[in-house]
């Protein structure tokens, strides 16, 4: 099956950073002919010993073959190989997406000379249809003789499914003075709402993190990126994402989150993730535009990420924002649906910064010049506040167009 | 402004049945100029003395004003009036929206010769403007006397909004013997997801029912009608269902809702707010195929009619309908993010009555070419069973296509 040509988002960034290797760390990716021809769709990262991971998985009941495997293995803490393919996500297949799985891992445990447990799966792409080893268990094996330290952005495009361009960040921050590399790769388009988890992405690091610390982190950071990007409330069956530290570095290792010496580090991992997860949302399906929603006085952290999930969600606010239609009242009413406890007199709105509403109405006089004028550019900001507490959050998602409707409804992605 | 004329639904019905008069029951229908030049927008309903209501009103914390003002007058058991305005769905516009909804509560009470207390109100249109009682007062007081115990078809079209086609059923049943007349009127077309509650449905009925009865009936039907309906998973700031029963057929009040002569009553109104609930995904923006999804095997009813709309809900479920695609996988998706309980490896998924997959996996030697002509129809029955219970329910909706993307994002409904 050829794959249908998807013109570029025109929210894909103009200028992507080189990504310099990270020591440690070697990569191929290759065609393993599972799904689409003329595109490649296999990575194999192999990771020097000593290497410490720490991932989140989705909570979807439904999940794939390769989300119980790594649950499975994660608390281990110990990565020596990641294998990833696009083209089948090996989700509701029976027994030989288990078989595929396990076979794959132990082809990629003996290129790496592993454990098979120190082996992580993952796998993006049609949900429900039989997953065979026949391809993908040669493709491991080829990719084993072609590693390279500086193949990241050959990475980044063999796990894409139905994003238009690739998705990778990069940033070197310092541990007691000594440079460390992170580089994250990700994808992403549709079936993008993560929960308590996120879409495929993986970063990379040479620095030395003990695998307690690194897992911290990583849940963390998710919370703070992945956890905020929404494209059309649809939770993946696959979505993971894993961090990998190979120590080669040689910084004396972070054993805590909370270790003063760690906060560049941590903030830099923290970073890169929102970058990756509003990349994400920039190759929503059919996006035009770019949505920044925060919402603040909310009685919560958590409640007020999920009154901004409901209006990025909100069809109606997404189509409305496609249409440049400053259309608040949407907004109050994706407000009154997330459950989350607002003060309905209380309620004020901006759009690009301009007072729409305060304390529960239009404002006296409120002109829409200025907001049809934001609403005319690619990136919009949602402001909200509900009035009842402290809590706040930032959220990012995409306009819902008929470019989402040709790609779902015509093309098995 | 002149409302931007949509095509008809390909879904609508051909053929309405006519709606009898009931007897205690007056209406007038009028256009008041709310918003919308060139159609109807208000609807004036009196009702004999002894009417009694039972309703049931939307959770959204966002809701409208004429929410309020229902929900605090239901109690009292009695109706003898109901406003229904479209155009402007006062929510969220302060002070004004108070003031408008009393003024023209006092204007209906005048003209019926009641209580305040005693008249009903409700408003769709849009949100967060300002709606002020210069059109609507003489509107209700011109209204007045047109009075005619056969408008109930006016009425359903003065409800509209973006509804293509009005909504009415009716049926005939009989308590004690004696012939009872129920009349239904509905509106919807997006923003469809009503929350414990229901889009604005109007059933009218000679019977003699005490107003404690008449909530219990109401409020199990519209958990097993309108609670079961969804377009685009937005939950409306004004849905309302209110049941108006005058007792003019004269029977002996139904003193309860389990009381074995109510059985036909109950049966008909249940039935008949299914129909109401059907027309109204039949009638969801931008919709081709009418789909009713069922689910088996859940935890409890709740938890299959929770995953039930996961499934309805889904975009990318609703556009791979739209596109004639057989794509299962999404079905499995939206069962996963449902949050509630499934057998991974016990999940069934029918489309048109073709089993696609049975125990979590595709069917041995599947064959799409069924399933493919099932969905080039206009109806499609998808069955789930997600194999850990006895719970059961079905959910109605629609496809999600471009027309849902015209309709709203270039005109402010």
């Amino acid at each position: 099956m050829a794959r249908k040509q998807l013109p570029t988002s025109p929210l894909a960034p103009t200028a992507m950073p080189p990504l310099p290797p990270v020591a440690g760390v070697r990569l191929a990716a290759g065609s393993a002919g599972l799904r689409y021809s003329g595109r490649t769709d296999l990575l194999l990262a192999l990771f020097d010993p000593g290497t410490t991971i720490g991932g989140v998985f989705t909570v979807s009941t439904t999940c794939g073959v390769p989300i119980d495997w790594g649950r499975a293995r994660i608390k281990g803490g110990k990565a020596r190989a990641l294998v990833v393919n696009s083209g089948n996500a090996n989700v509701m297949n029976g027994e030989i997406g288990k078989v595929t799985a396990r076979k794959t891992a132990e082809t990629a445990a003996a290129v790496a000379g592993c454990q098979v447990d120190e082996v992580f799966l993952a796998s993006t792409g049609v949900i429900g249809e039989p997953f065979y080893p026949d391809k993908i268990v040669p493709g491991v094996q080829q990719l084993g003789g072609q590693l390279r330290p500086d193949a990241f952005e050959d990475a980044a495009r063999a796990i894409m499914t139905t994003d238009t361009f690739p998705k990778w960040a990069t940033r070197t921050v310092e541990i007691d003075g000594r440079p460390v590399t992170i580089n994250g790769i990700a994808k992403g388009s549709g079936m993008i709402a993560p929960n308590m988890a996120t879409m495929l992405a993986y970063v990379f690091t040479d620095a030395a993190v003990d695998a307690a610390a690194l897992q911290q982190m990583t849940t963390f950071s998710a919370e703070r990126s992945f956890n905020c990007v929404t494209v059309d409330g649809d939770t993946s069956t696959s979505d993971m994402c894993l961090v990998f530290a190979t120590g080669a570095a040689g910084n004396r290792p972070i054993a805590a989150s909370r270790e003063r010496r760690a906060r560049a580090f941590f903030i830099g991992l923290r970073d890169l993730m929102v970058e990756l997860a509003q990349l994400v949302a920039k190759d929503g399906e059919g996006a035009q535009k770019f949505i920044t929603i925060t919402v603040t006085g909310a009685a919560s952290r958590q409640a007020a990420r999920r009154i901004a999930l409901s209006i990025g969600n909100s069809p109606l606010v997404k189509t409305a924002i496609a249409g440049g239609d400053a259309n608040w009242g949407r907004i109050a009413m994706a407000v009154g649906k997330s459950g989350e406890k607002a003060s309905r007199e209380g309620i004020d709105v901006r759009i690009g910064g301009v007072p729409i509403a305060e304390d529960g109405g239009i404002v006296p006089g409120y002109d829409e010049t200025p907001v049809a004028a934001h609403l005319k550019g690619q990136e919009v900001l949602i402001e909200v506040d509900v009035g009842v507490g402290r809590g706040m959050a930032t959220i990012w998602t995409c306009d819902l167009t008929h470019g989402y409707i040709d790609i779902n409804g015509d093309y098995r992605s």
